[in-house]
């Protein structure tokens, strides 16, 4: 499953920043990969692409139509199939990232069949999986670990990889979550998968390479999180990091999603992440810890992660205010 | 998706022991929830059950018809079919383990619309769950955990759930696994749940109850198995034990399934147990150990087990051979 580039972002009537999280993210990372944004009349936010129709993009090259907005309940609203129906007739392939499957709805199916255009739903894998194994694989791979959810792991990882590439480093960001997929082009979305192939799904993700490459693994979840940490623990199985990323964010008070559930400190974290990773590769390290200090001012956010650098003896930046030039020099 | 008993166990033309584990799992523990077996001319197995035919069943109360044979590929067989479509015309309900999916046949389906009579896909769950909270619930709960898979843990659930009704406890078995679930009439087959909603699935499994009523949850997989340790811990977390109870099987040399790999010490498999059940109960502990010795003598058996019992002062047995009383005497 490659995504074909470049993308018109559709950002349907959606009105509030966080539901057009991934085509902000795919707008922030890889601009180049869009011809634009397609808003609604309604549509209060904005990615800050140019805007454009479906004829102008395709006469732009736009190859795919992307669902790029999340809704409760992830269903398709049926005031959006026109766009999908018009976007198929102008020969772009339909990539969504909504829990209703395109290929459910009837006359999107046939008319994509028709035309020969793909419709990828990305929360739904279609790939079949082995169970992992755990055997060496060749070439290094980094993966980013969190004290919880959403604290910057995506972030971290093209923010290496960006960083790496610079430095000439063979590096290739490996995609795990919705997002970022449409970031990379491809990739698992491993919370997708049947529970028995997470570890599979991610050995495949980063797969055999030559010596001197990195896999930088987009994380997902927390070891530390009672709803996901299943799908924390088999990604990191199957990827077999030789380094890890401690991602936090500061002064959240309770875990994503969960009441009166206080954060792990990092040095539980890091333990539990290094407990874990030794199962599949006993020579782990944590490479460096990533904040996300946008609650606190400039020169607190110094202060902090000075502190934490010096307790752990480990380089500690928030990747957005510092750049993470000292993690990627603690890589060997 | 209660399962409705009495069943007859389809057992097809299976020819070696391993592949009518499920159709053994239910004849052992719950003989009374079977009419009988029936196995095709060239089957070279058996339950012990009583033999009948389809129509022998029916006139003995039978209610579902349980293909309970594995197979590589877990493919229905066309020759299979026919016995399928007779059952339905017998008015049975289909139950399957395998992975070929009962209602991906047009003319079992049909009928079975037709009829109003159940196919269950025990490796499809149907139900749609709800990501894990971590939320205490009331009651208590027992997770059998291992030192590898199949070491044991549904043989140690249901010894302790037997055990624990004959001395008074309101006590349930609360199955994981599809042998288990044909065993319990009901389940969630949680190696089969999309990732994201492991611990979600798990927390339905073993739901609020009274104060002094325990379920008895059986494990998958193992913490340091490199395929199924997120099924473990997800499975852990939504189950948030009270106790564990560690099955280990003497004399592997290797995890199932992976080449040259060690299996994990007793010690080190409670430490990690410990520390990830903590996460949603943070006054778990350790009820016993359960080991499979049929690989020593008697003789052995009983000195491998006092060794273990001294070590970690817990009780030591192999329910086989020893029954489980010890372990039952431990929990409060």
């Amino acid at each position: 499953m490659k995504i074909q580039a470049p993308y018109l972002l559709f950002l349907g009537d959606a009105t509030d920043e966080l539901s057009i999280k991934m085509a902000k993210g795919v707008a922030d990372w890889r601009p180049e990969l869009c011809t634009g944004e397609y808003r609604l009349d309604n549509c209060q936010v904005t990615t800050g692409l140019p805007a454009m129709d479906i004829a102008a993009a395709k006469a732009a090259g736009a190859k795919t139509f992307v669902l790029s907005f999340a809704n409760s309940g992830g269903t398709i609203d049926p005031a959006w199939v026109p766009y999908i129906i018009e976007a198929l007739n102008h020969d772009m392939h339909i990539v969504s990232g909504l829990h209703q499957k395109l290929i459910d709805i009837p006359e999107v199916f046939s008319l994509a069949q028709e035309r020969g255009l793909d419709l990828i739903d990305i929360r739904h894998p279609t790939q079949s999986f082995k169970t992992g194994k755990g055997y060496k694989r060749q070439g290094k791979r980094l993966l980013t670990v969190g004290t919880d959810c959403s604290v910057g792991k995506m972030y971290t990882s093209l923010s290496l990889e960006k960083e790496m590439k610079q430095q000439g480093f063979d590096v290739d960001f490996r995609a795990s979550g919705q997002c970022g997929i449409l970031i990379a082009g491809d990739g698992v979305a491993i919370d997708c998968v049947v529970a028995d192939f997470i570890a599979g799904a991610s050995e495949t993700l980063s797969p055999d390479n030559t010596e001197d490459h990195w896999d930088i693994v987009e994380g997902q979840g927390a070891l530390s999180h009672p709803a996901f940490a299943g799908v924390s623990l088999g990604l990191m199985h199957g990827a077999q990091p030789d380094a890890l990323v401690i991602c936090h964010a500061l002064n959240r008070t309770s875990m994503r999603g969960i009441d009166n559930r206080p954060l792990p400190t990092i040095a539980q974290t890091i333990e539990q992440n290094l407990a874990a990773a030794r199962i599949t590769n006993p020579d782990v390290k944590v490479a460096g810890i990533s904040v996300n200090t946008s609650s606190v001012s400039e020169e607190e956010a110094k202060e902090i992660c000075a502190q934490i650098s010096q307790e752990f003896n480990l380089p500690c930046v928030d990747p957005v205010r510092h750049g993470i030039g000292a993690i990627v020099g603690n890589l060997s």
